[in-house]
């Protein structure tokens, strides 16, 4: 059977794009290059900042995604795989643009959620505040399992350590920063929550193969083993 | 002035592919996504194994190389990177039919041996068998330069490091094979050699942050330079 190509609709950043990336070739069964999917992918790191468009009505990202996903899909793609959580936002008015499917994060993170842990889970959410107050966590997840940080916390700690000028997307992936989101975990540890979402796809780069204090549910390993699967289906 | 967008042949090997990727991100100076650079890819891991090509009359690799080369033209990118040397046997019937130039990476090993070491220069080249005899290395560097292994360490060593099924087209890129590199250049160290060439790029994959007995010029960050560089130009 035909195995069908992925394609990323990437540079929403341009690291988790190169980190998802990787997660399929790891994911993926291989004794040889050719036991290796066909991956296409677009790292438009031109699109418009999401979180920009969300909060500050600044420049909408939708003709870029929607550029860049035809452009995917003309170059062979069978299905996308998307690794932005914000991105997310606008999924309708881009799924609608394209001939073939944009897998959801967020429906395989409720999956996830509604597989392992009980009715009763307390789920931390580490994002950027464009995808909270979007509220793309509480339309997709049980809002009465979500635990967001306070305001003070979330712009001063969480915002600064994905946009600050020593954060992740400046490109500190170093000890410092993972110290960083321990610190903001160990705070809730206590408070009943079960595990925690990296919901900016730089916090689960950042833990990546680290220990750490509560579980993590990474919406970057669930996209890589849902395109494996859907490549393979 | 609008830079130009990075094209990467890829998929020979993926694993190859998500490296240069990588390394094109940290070499570019960025504290947002917008300014990276737009880089398209077709991990196309179906295409024909090359040293099975070019020793042992196996399936030519160029028509699907000249198709994964022309959609990634037809995507939009400007120019193009090839993370496999051994592939470079038939860069002149891929360029050939490209519009956009096809950066050669032998080309840049020559420049950068030409550039920093002196005239007596004496290198170890690791690659597939495929690579050294199909004569890339003779044709594009000084042949009284090149020190290569002899015929039964190149099989049992380098080859099975590379191929066989603990290599590091299999996955395996931890301190044991990092080991078996090692050794490979301490026979070398006492016979006036300067340099090696990680000339499989998946030696350069293994070695990447890792001290080594001797200096090592890494065809993947000569590729990474040079695109972005390219891009920027």
């Amino acid at each position: 059977m035909k195995e069908k190509t992925v394609g990323i609709l990437g540079g929403m950043g341009p690291e988790a794009t190169w980190d998802l990336f990787g997660r399929i070739i790891k994911n993926t069964p291989a004794n040889k290059d050719s036991d290796h999917l066909r991956v296409i992918i677009d790292s438009n790191a031109k699109i418009p900042d999401r979180t920009d468009a969300i909060l500050r009505n600044g420049v909408s990202p939708v003709k870029a995604m929607v550029e860049t996903a035809l452009n995917l899909e003309g170059a062979g793609a069978d299905f996308l795989a998307m690794p932005c959580m914000t991105a997310h936002y606008f999924y309708d008015e881009v799924q609608t643009r394209l001939k073939i499917p944009l897998i959801n994060a967020f429906t395989l993170m409720k999956q996830n959620i509604d597989q392992h842990f009980s009715r009763q889970v307390k789920v931390l959410v580490i994002a950027t505040s464009g995808s909270i107050q979007s509220g793309l966590y509480t339309n997709y997840l049980p809002e009465e399992s979500l635990v967001f940080p306070g305001e003070s916390i979330q712009e001063d700690e969480v915002m600064d350590l994905i946009y600050g000028s020593r954060g992740i997307k400046a490109g500190y992936t170093d000890e410092h920063n993972i110290e960083r989101v321990y610190r903001l975990m160990q705070r809730y540890q206590q408070s009943g929550i079960s595990c925690a979402i990296a919901g900016c796809t730089e916090i689960g780069l950042l833990l990546k193969n680290q220990p750490s204090p509560l579980p993590v549910i990474d919406p970057l390993d669930l996209l890589a083993y849902e395109a494996v699967r859907l490549a393979k289906e």
